[in-house]
């Protein structure tokens, strides 16, 4: 069993999965110098793609490892703009309100298991955005077409007790890891909505799991509503 | 109010619409001399089309007009196998049990208004296929992304009662013609497979509606299972 709640805090850093691509729609709100927060930055993929493009990238994990082999992954790729690097929770980002132009979540909503967790986070991304911020989300879809999907969904939901979530499991030891939830695009559309953003752009995709699988995913960019509903 | 209970046995010529196109992966699946059933024909764009390909097609749709048109399309493309008509509902197929190759469904379930008859329907293609025959299927799906069809869906629930339908008015008169349905991709995976069909084919696309907007679709090929669910 894990030391901490969050099972991702003791995640080791080989076992850190880092799997979706960036897509080029992000560069469509990237303006030159935009100042972009990675959250959930894993081994660093994104966070090195961004500030090879120059941007001023700030990178946030709540596990060590992940900021340590984003670390160096910057020293090994000779990166000129050094990104800003914080072990933090997405659930309460230490950063004043309105100050990135765009907030990434590559692949990481699909590990955070409780939905209100997930609302707050989105609400959190809002808040630390500029006006006419960016919240760019890729992440994984329900997949009813793939038996090993499917049965998936359906053992794990006494569980999970949320449909599209299931239980995985350590490759080597067999035991448990965590809890990956894939979204219907109503899912995301209402996360964004009902959390300070509209959708500005939407794109279904197939994205290649860890294990080699082809799935549905997702990629969304909400844009920073000007009032906040019923305001 | 339409004389007959199904408002499609009463819609005018030109106001038939047709307007996805077929999706190439069919000919994976229709060998030379593969005896097709086109369900709900519309104005014959797909009846022609596989016609034109040389393939044996019977065509069935529960409008007059929309047979009418069909026949009209064949005189006019000067097409050697001549398709054969008739005008039966889907849900009681005028045919024998295992005479077809291939059914296709090329947005017709989405004007299927029950759950229940969307089943039989499937079942009825079942029951005419061969043991080895395949049922096509391209329809809309759910757009959740699109303020549009987004505010439909949730509008008309109260008077559709199922999650992803709307209704549809007539463009020219304004008032109601006939309601639609956009599935999930849950949906359409499990009337496959509880009505007798293993999913052999699934791919999410973009449809064109007669509208003008795009919306999500579906082309599904389900493959009859050697032997039904339970038994």
């Amino acid at each position: 069993m894990s030391k901490h709640e969050n099972p991702w805090m003791d995640v080791e850093g080989e076992d850190i999965p880092a799997t979706i691509k960036l897509d080029p729609v992000l560069f469509r709100y990237t303006h030159p110098n935009a100042h972009v927060l990675d959250v959930a930055c894993a081994t660093g993929k994104v966070t090195i793609e961004l500030a090879s493009h120059g941007f001023p990238v700030t990178s946030i994990d709540i596990n060590h490892d992940a900021l340590e082999m984003t670390a160096k992954a910057v020293l090994d790729n000779e990166i000129q703009i050094i990104p800003a690097f914080a072990r933090a929770t997405a659930l309460a980002l230490p950063f004043a309100d309105g100050i990135f132009d765009v907030v990434i979540m590559q692949a990481f909503l699909t590990v955070v298991v409780s939905t209100e967790d997930r609302s707050k986070i989105v609400r959190e991304a809002c808040r630390v955005l500029k006006p006419d911020g960016h919240l760019y989300i890729a992440d994984f879809g329900q997949t009813w077409h793939l038996d090993i999907y499917r049965e998936r969904y359906l053992r794990d939901l006494p569980v999970t007790r949320e449909e599209g979530s299931f239980l995985a499991y350590d490759e080597k030891t067999g035991e448990f890891a965590y809890t990956a939830h894939h979204f219907t695009e109503k899912e995301l559309v209402f996360l964004l909505i009902e959390n300070g953003f509209e959708v500005e752009f939407f794109k279904r995709d197939t994205f290649v799991t860890r294990t080699g699988n082809r799935v549905n995913g997702f990629v969304v960019v909400g844009k920073k509503r000007k009032k906040m509903k019923n305001q």
